[in-house]
């Protein structure tokens, strides 16, 4: 199957801007999933409640009514951020939409810093989904957002709960995912695809500088693909899901067989 | 205080002068807690379970009485790997050893490799023990040993029943881990010492090289220290373990209080 992974950035509270620059972007893209990054209709650095009332959408929304324009005309599955409104909770969630319309909205787990202002954290734990391709490759989808990578956790239930690929949409300021997403992949065996933005927003008197280096990750925590620190970049290439779910690295070790939940004490003391 | 993470070369199959080459890197050492390679005494790549059976000792054997001298000799508790013979179970163990006696012998939990073979898997699970130096500081010492550090359990029921410092053992041969380890050290927020071996060894026609690199990490995910691919090597630096006690990275994450753990499932599908 192919992937692709999207580099841009998006303008502060400028929805229908930041969908039409991202348009070019998918124009003719070659892949059965696509992954974007977080919170793209709206930017990042919110100043106010005001400002995120003034960009909130619901599932039914431009944002992933457009999703699935793209995922009819590109026969894909698209995965972006956006900022959700479900009645009076707001979330900061990512929309998995096929050519058949909304698969599922995964909402942030893991809030980072003054996230916690603004959003609820996800309520709907790391859901996978079992997609086949056009051509009738099937694979199974995971979805985590940005600091979700910090927890261990987060890529561990995808991967366990199935996942062959994990699709990341971001808006990285910390320098240490990129980094990060390789072993991540690794010690989960699993395809990982970082989409990031890039540029800086501003809120008072702090700016943030997103980092770009987007990445992909294959089962062996190589390295497919790492972006530029700045610059729209659609990288694209051809994976093998299946290649995911042999966890078995010698003869004697599969590390998920290999696994002993009954010596792990993972409740805080 | 003071750690040190010493890197050296077993010989296969040779107790007394493993221990005795070691004596020359431990004389004179500043340090309150030391932390040597696994299976010290013995080398690692067994040909046979009568080689094995000609290194093994019990917890009261002549490994942990060296280590005790030396405990006592420098003031200091000392973990170091060994093969350990309890009843007719064998296990890929660590001795942590102070200036008392034996504070407890950790049995590795994830066995690499042919090591399944000749050992039983560890059955006594990750626990912490709180010591106190002889200058008064107090810190909570965990234990896990080499391919333990593949599965991010280990380290985090470790860092979740409040170590501060992770001593690792290794007989490191794949190149991953040096490059994990500081992820690791961040994502739980602890010290991380992995004392690893370098040289070859050799059973049949196949020849393991172990990496060298041994590295210490900081709660941030710096690494203090990175040895060479070769060469005995003794890293002291003093570190203040109550530095790992604060898992707040800005105003509104503390990644402890911010895991989810009813979003999580850590069983397999």
């Amino acid at each position: 199957m192919r992937i692709a992974c999207v580099q841009c950035e998006p303008e502060y509270l400028e929805p229908e801007a930041n969908r039409s620059k991202t348009d070019a972007l998918l124009d003719d893209l070659d892949a059965d999933l696509v992954v974007l990054p977080e919170l793209l209709p709206s930017g990042y650095f919110f100043r106010s409640e005001a400002d995120v009332a003034s960009v909130v959408e619901d599932e039914r929304g431009p944002t992933t009514a457009w999703l699935h324009d793209w995922a009819q005309q590109l026969d894909a599955v698209l995965v972006a951020g956006y900022p959700e409104k479900d009645g009076d909770a707001l979330y900061n969630s990512a929309a998995i939409v096929g050519p058949s319309g909304l698969i599922d909205t995964y909402r942030k787990v893991h809030l980072f810093n003054e996230e916690k202002r603004w959003f609820e954290p996800g309520d709907n734990g790391f859901p996978v989904h079992t997609i086949t391709t056009s051509s009738g490759t099937t694979y199974r989808l995971g979805v985590m957002i940005c600091f979700d990578w910090y927890f261990p956790e987060a890529a561990r239930t995808l991967a366990l709960q199935g996942a062959d690929v994990i699709a990341h949409p971001s808006n990285l300021v910390l320098p240490h995912c990129p980094n990060s997403m390789p072993i991540r992949a690794r010690e989960n065996h699993v395809f990982t695809i970082t989409a990031n933005r890039y540029g800086s927003e501003t809120s008072g008197d702090e700016t943030l500088d997103f980092i770009g280096q987007s990445s992909v990750c294959d089962p062996n925590g190589d390295v497919l693909y790492r972006g530029k620190d700045e610059g729209d970049e659609v990288f694209t290439t051809t994976i093998r899901p299946h290649e995911a779910r042999n966890r078995r690295i010698n003869k004697y070790n599969d590390i998920f067989a290999d696994r002993r939940p009954d010596m792990y004490n993972l409740t805080s003391d």
